[in-house]
């Protein structure tokens, strides 16, 4: 180990939150970051690529702990449901991303420096097939 | 919506694969990928802060999927293991850590078009205290 990461938990990234890391949760806090008006419910579910159940459920988590307000009205004459990001929410989803981007930092650095790598940063042609 | 974001899944990250994802295996993965050579186990354990039951499990579901190999040895007439990326494993946590520059440049470009923020960036002082 080098000098730099001898630190009890240099990697161990706490502030990884369970409500917000899950990939589902991950998706519908993005779409709604990116809509703070709100989201109806088919929007999000169509955004986030998942099925009425599972939206339902990832929001009754995200609700639970108060990163979203489901807000339920009509219309066009049809009852419909708008998510949308609580203002603590999104503080949170904010702080979250400043260590996801310091995961992909640390990560990036690593293997660049690594044996098998000449290039720098990401290269979208290394991912999997 | 706006018409860039109309596409079905456009949040949806499926590239976000559930073995790497889960915090535990994130902070393993960028621990080895910081060490080309391998880690003996108690200098993993040490970096990502993780009890031995804990680190054991996880180590078991990353080599199981053919990320890492664990070799055990001998260091100073001690019983070791030493656990490695493979090739393969480094090839496609990459390809992951793509995916993750993605969410975070998303969802960073949303924010800071939102209505409450006047700055660039993931400032670190809007972390929750």
């Amino acid at each position: 180990m080098t000098a730099s990461d001898r630190d009890d938990g240099r990697f161990s990234y706490e502030g990884l939150d369970r409500v917000i890391h899950e990939r589902a949760r991950l998706s519908v806090l993005t779409s709604l970051v990116a809509h703070p008006k709100g989201l109806p419910f088919p929007d999000l579910k169509r955004l986030c690529g998942l099925t009425d159940g599972n939206l339902s459920r990832h929001l009754a988590v995200l609700s639970e702990a108060d990163f979203v307000t489901l807000q339920k009205g009509f219309a066009q004459n049809r009852p419909q449901t708008v998510c949308r990001l609580t203002a603590s929410g999104r503080q949170r989803f904010i702080g979250y991303l400043g260590v996801l981007e310091q995961v992909v930092r640390d990560a990036a650095e690593a293997a660049e420096s690594g044996p098998e790598s000449g290039r720098r940063g990401l290269d979208p042609a290394t991912k999997p097939a």
